[in-house]
């Protein structure tokens, strides 16, 4: 756990806009704040996305399919190495039925743009 | 893709070790020369698993669950970041009914005794 406060703080930042702006109010363009350019989405149940336009479409189709309404991500672990963060995390998922899905998840952070970003995502069921 | 060779050679090996040896003789011991010990696991439809016991014991129950007969790891992507390499991959795994299952994985690579060892390993299905 070598990350430091700041990069901590801006981790969560960068989690809070996909929870609050594009799961909260479907807020797609705003994934330009969440995801860097060349970014690698690897979904359950999909070919891996690579890029913003394919990561984009894919989380306009899966917020609306799932009904997701929020996503608390929470930090389990998180390393420095070289100028990344490999992060282990948790995700709870509430979606319109009113059950939370739990998910467990890998992202590689990158500082992009001075906001630190996912660059490689993937995750999967917890249970 | 700035892994030097000599790191892409080792990955390799680890990666047949995995293959022959603890797949393919059901060798779980072996596995010491795959994870490292304070490896991180991440199954599809399971908690996060932690240390070698936990990934052994995991292994043989999927191994012979699955009739797990052989796993082709191939790499897709690649990037040296810090004393670490952050690998994107596809496995092809071959079980007892004769059917392939085909997984996407990132995978922290992290040298450990002389070995480049899988630190954090996680995947989901493809389709």
């Amino acid at each position: 756990m070598n990350v430091p406060d700041d990069v901590r703080a801006a981790m969560r930042k960068t989690n809070e806009v996909f929870d609050t702006q594009v799961v909260g109010r479907q807020n797609i363009s705003e994934l330009d704040r969440v995801y860097t350019r060349n970014a690698r989405v690897l979904p359950p149940g999909s070919p891996m996305l690579e890029g913003r336009e394919e990561v984009k479409a894919f989380w306009q189709g899966a917020i609306q399919a799932l009904g997701l309404k929020s996503a608390k991500l929470t930090s389990v672990d998180a390393e420095a190495v070289g100028d990344c963060v490999i992060e282990i995390g948790r995700a709870d998922l509430l979606v319109s039925s009113g059950d939370t899905i739990t998910v467990k998840y890998v992202v590689q952070w990158k500082q992009e743009d001075g906001d630190w970003k996912w660059n490689v995502d993937i995750w999967n069921a917890s249970e």
